[in-house]
């Protein structure tokens, strides 16, 4: 027997509408790609999406249709998210980070109808622009005065050009809630960028999920400022989730640095903010060189890679913000688990409360989990055993864009190819990538762990741990080391400092002293590429 | 075309689940009706839930069938709430402040497989168990020591016994989130009550939203104490909120007085409580003579009926608790809106407080709303204008259960049957029910602030304004007024005590003082039978 409740579908489009109406006192706040900052409410976003909508109407676009994104965080990406995705079109963000050809091929692969492109990535689509026949127009994100004179793309539409003269009313169409509304390419370490396809309802659930006190803790009375970007996993899904929650919102635009941030952060009074550790480091950088404080934020929100406990007790003890720390992926819109403020952390001592903030934290509503072995069996959630880290939910990707690629999507579940432990009280910690641990007689040695211990020895820069062919232990690892500039240390020495860190079969059998290690366009450690080089290095222990 | 995210469908099950791994810090503390306190957590509950399921598979519960609970906010109930939606079958609460005669035609209308009963309505059933030969067994929600050793009702089950022996493994099936979970009828002041049929989608969706800081606030910090009934509107979705939230429940059992209540709220800590009107007027009450404290409550929501300002200002200034100002109804789950706590409300002085205080509150997310005429036409948002309250979204009612009446559910909207303004920053204030509201030479008169507004006169007692037929305007407004006992006051006094309180044209065109006035079975005015008894009212003014 049915409910008999009305069948209203989740639609991104009502995100934007019901904050019109009822987030009166909440402001959006942006540092502007061309200097100043712009201020405005959400009715006025809602009128101008409704411009733009129409403007894409008028330009043929239909529903379906990929439009792309290459810009910062702005009111005008902001415009764009919600009239895209409310017309029924997708909207398609692109990392700017990525390699130019990594870019080029993510624009035909999704044959992206229309890009909407900030300023500062002008040069970067110049230097491409042969190679995306798939396009049938750029539009720049700016006013009139601001075009480029003698742009090298021929045929640039201004963004205020083409809304000026739009109707402000729009009908949004009522869609089916599974239809595509956004698509974003995740980069890996092997292979072509893949496309994460998330549909109005996963967006929709996504944001009330994601708003609430045990994960982003969003309210009326917050001002978030996602540094995360908007470019990539919609910047963890804030410009969302902070209309739904009746949240301002504060838009960093170009500016990540340390000094640009804390203007907007102090002049804007923002209470949370969002982002990955460096952008953190540099705040925290600036902050104390110019002696400043975060006396409005009350949560810092880390993710995107491991937080350093250091970082974490800057935070807290130093300028009495509360770090969350998160865990996501884009196949996961992003949010995973949340390392939330609850009443056992409250009362912890600084110990537990560090044991406890390293962990990613708690799954989301929304967002099941286990970990599991190689044969797929469930290990036990003690807070010690690794397994691969499988998620199911309704905001989790069920396959890739136009891909063959099925291998993660097995029996209803994502193996997001990390592994992981959980603990008793369900907190979450992220031990390695399931393609980087070390398969030691049976047992698993986190390379992230060997990395991190390794980099707190006063002389090394980097560090890189791989798993190496062993005739008798399948594998064993070894430890590639970048030394501080003028600065000298052997591998006896850092074997000995991490002697008592780790359990003895855990020890790298050799130490290798490298110049320096190759990286992906966004930062990562390329280990497909160590592994190759290294296959045959002679373990002095084989 | 479809996004690709997982198809996972929205189940009630899946809130327990996910609240026995990850809520492990919360409690769940009940006053018990046996008698003392009892504790456990969400863990506790999933495995009870599950042996309860197993339980009603052997009474032979199929998917579909209602299962009808009589009951107090316990444990136990929880764990039924859980149970049955869980395994297909529907939660059918109903309410024992109801006619007895209601009582039996809801049980035989909804056709109730079985019936959950307290101890303390026993004699109820008793009394009326020759009508209930729908119901196949009784089940008594105590343990063996407990069981009434000489019942009048033949065959009763014992709730401890029925669950003893069952496994803690109970496979939940995955349900169509569109499938019927819950029932709960409504009663109006005319015909038989109507019964609301919610789905899984709808539970779940109401669950997640209205935990957000600006709706119900609920997070892991929170000890939440429902007064609010489970036997009506599902206790406002706090058995499904406060698990997604994160939350430790306290339930209050058959505690409603002021000195239950406080002995919980002080010894439990609790941080936040819902419920109406009456039930906060004897806490104070009980407060003031014990000169206790709420220095653990931040937020009391306040619903089911107006909140006087007085209450508001108590609440606030007496003992430091913000009221949270909500309306709903059963047919929206029960969530409509809520008057969260704001910057612009959180600067505001004394004065515009209380003005925001007194409407019902901001749309939660997931709920539109609209006013309008008797054209349907739609009002403007001016806080003046008076219209017909329509709602609608993915938690309102689109249908009574085995109900031929449609006249509220038109072109995909719900009509309230509340007459209320919406101002121009989306605040909601009840008017008045459409019925009740006097319609005079074209324009709207409140009777509801008419009858408040003389109360507030020392010799008043009760007040009931109905509308009289009327040559020339159509209808005036006739004063019915029950005084203090041994006060005089005459209709002149009264009229003058108006006279600067509202429109010339808002005045009574008589007063009539009555010894007594009708009621519901749940205390509601029976204006009804009011109009009826004074259609013929000779008006002086006709």
């Amino acid at each position: 027997m049915l409910g008999l409740m009305m069948d209203k579908p989740l639609n991104i489009a009502d995100i934007l509408e019901y904050a019109a109406v009822y987030n009166t006192d909440a402001q959006i706040v942006t540092r502007q790609v061309e200097g100043g900052i712009h201020r405005y409410h959400y009715a006025d976003a809602l009128r101008r999406s409704r411009r733009l909508a129409n403007a894409l109407q008028r330009l043929g676009v239909e529903q379906g249709d990929r439009i792309a994104t290459l810009a910062w965080n702005t009111y005008r990406h902001f415009e764009l998210y919600y009239a895209i995705s409310g017309m029924g079109a997708i909207t398609h963000t692109i990392n700017p980070r990525l390699f130019p050809e990594q870019i080029v091929y993510i624009i035909n692969h999704a044959e992206d109808r229309l890009l909407f492109v900030d300023l500062s990535f002008l040069p970067l689509l110049e230097a491409i622009k042969d190679h995306l026949s798939v396009l049938k127009g750029i539009v720049v994100m700016t006013d009139d005065a601001h075009m480029p004179a003698n742009a090298a793309l021929p045929g640039l539409l201004c963004y205020e050009d083409l809304i000026a003269d739009e109707a402000e009313e729009f009908a949004w169409p009522q869609l089916d809630e599974r239809t595509a509304a956004g698509l974003c390419y995740t980069s890996g370490t092997t292979g072509n960028p893949k496309g994460v396809l998330y549909s109005h309802r996963s967006t929709v659930l996504h944001a009330i999920s994601s708003c609430r006190a045990s994960a982003l803790n969003l309210g009326p009375m917050s001002r978030v400022l996602p540094v995360v970007p908007m470019f990539h996993v919609c910047a963890w899904g804030v410009p969302y989730s902070a209309p739904v929650a009746g949240a301002g919102i504060v838009f960093p635009g170009a500016g990540m640095d340390g000094a640009s941030l804390y203007e907007l952060i102090d002049g804007e009074k923002v209470t949370s903010m969002l982002g990955v550790p460096t952008v953190w480091l540099n705040l925290l950088n600036h902050l104390d060189a110019i002696k400043g404080n975060l006396d409005s934020v009350q949560d810092v929100v880390i993710g995107g890679a491991a937080a350093p406990r250091t970082m974490m007790d800057r935070f807290q003890d130093d300028y009495g913000v509360f770090p969350i720390h998160a865990w996501g992926m884009t196949e996961l819109s992003p949010m995973g688990t949340v390392c939330a403020r609850t009443p056992e952390l409250a009362s912890a001592d600084r110990h537990e409360r560090a044991r406890l903030q390293a962990k990613q934290g708690r799954a989301v509503f929304g967002v099941e989990m286990r970990i599991v072995n190689d044969a797929g069996e469930p290990l036990p959630h003690d807070g010690r055993t690794f397994g691969r880290l499988l998620v199911r939910g309704p905001w989790v990707a069920s396959a890739y864009y136009r891909s063959e690629e099925t291998s993660a999507f097995q029996d209803g579940w994502f193996d997001t190819g990390d592994v992981s432990t959980i603990d008793p009280q369900g907190y979450m910690q992220i031990v390695d990538r399931s393609k980087d641990v070390i398969k030691s007689g049976g047992e698993w040695i986190s390379s992230i762990e060997l990395e991190n211990l390794t980099v707190g020895h006063s002389a090394v820069l980097e560090a890189c741990v791989v798993g190496i062919p062993h005739p008798k232990w399948d594998e064993r690892p070894l430890l590639l080391v970048v030394r501080k500039p003028g600065v000298q240390v052997g591998a006896e020495e850092l074997l000995d400092y991490l002697k008592d860190k780790v359990a003895k079969w855990w020890l790298p059998d050799a130490v290798v002293f490298v110049e320096s290690l190759p990286h992906t366009a966004t930062g990562k450690l390329l280990k497909t590429q160590v592994r190759a080089q290294f296959a045959n290095h002679y373990l002095t222990t084989a």
